[in-house]
């Protein structure tokens, strides 16, 4: 729960003094992780109540969320290799396969329910077709927003 | 509100890794300061919604609650003399006279919603009287206690 709320904390301060006054000045903002991991690693890893963590969100963002969100997914095995060239890991990266299971089912279940907001990228595959599969996100992406203000 | 969060946080460790252990042995444990004060520094000085804050108090504590708390009330213009002799303040201790009024009346109305929780102690005076006056308020508590296991 601590877990939970600290990181709560970071992001009021976050939205307030860092992503609204950028997005305020017509800035695009670009965030490594956001709500979303929060019902990952929290409720799908830690096991707390969906509803409590969105009561944390609606406390702390009121109605702000992501326009568009990318998620990355691997399953656990797929990337060791990966995590074991990276050397030192943090308080999450020592968890358990099944604690990371649990978090990715999370994060998929979200993307399945909120397929325009949330895009899934196959980040098992190398660094040059995951690029690519960002870049027709955002190609996706921003046709849609043009046809919204055509229309 | 991430002040608050803050707040929470450490509470949730404190509650779980230091006071539910000691109760759990059988010790009395004393704290200076609890959710009370969430309620009067974030809620009345902060303008915090005193609902997200029992939102907060209910996900941290659940039911858990003080038996006793005593309120050492004094007004802020009684304690300028003593905060001026102990130099360096803390980032609430440089609010505004206004924010400790509003920080105060929150207290108070706390104390009076639940006079047998807790107890308002006159710290305007004296530290001789102070004692006397929590002495008593002990007392009180623990006749109380006696009187409904006896009963």
């Amino acid at each position: 729960m601590s877990e939970l709320l600290l990181m709560f904390a970071a992001r009021a301060v976050h939205l307030e003094e860092l992503v609204k006054p950028a997005l305020a000045q017509g800035v695009w903002v670009v965030c490594d992780r956001f709500t979303d991991a929060s019902y990952a690693y929290q409720g799908g890893g830690r096991g707390i109540p969906q509803s409590v963590i969105g009561q944390l969100e609606q406390m702390v963002q009121g109605e702000f969320r992501p326009d568009l969100t990318l998620l990355l997914d691997a399953d656990w095995q797929a990337t060791q290799p990966r995590r074991a060239q990276r050397g030192i890991e943090d308080r999450f990266e020592r968890e358990s396969a099944d604690f990371f299971t649990r978090v990715r089912s999370v994060y998929l279940a979200r993307a399945r329910a909120e397929p325009l907001r949330m895009f899934i990228v196959d980040a098992v595959q190398p660094l040059p077709e995951v690029r690519s599969m960002i870049i027709a996100a955002l190609d996706q992406h921003f046709k849609r927003l043009e046809k919204d203000v055509t229309r």
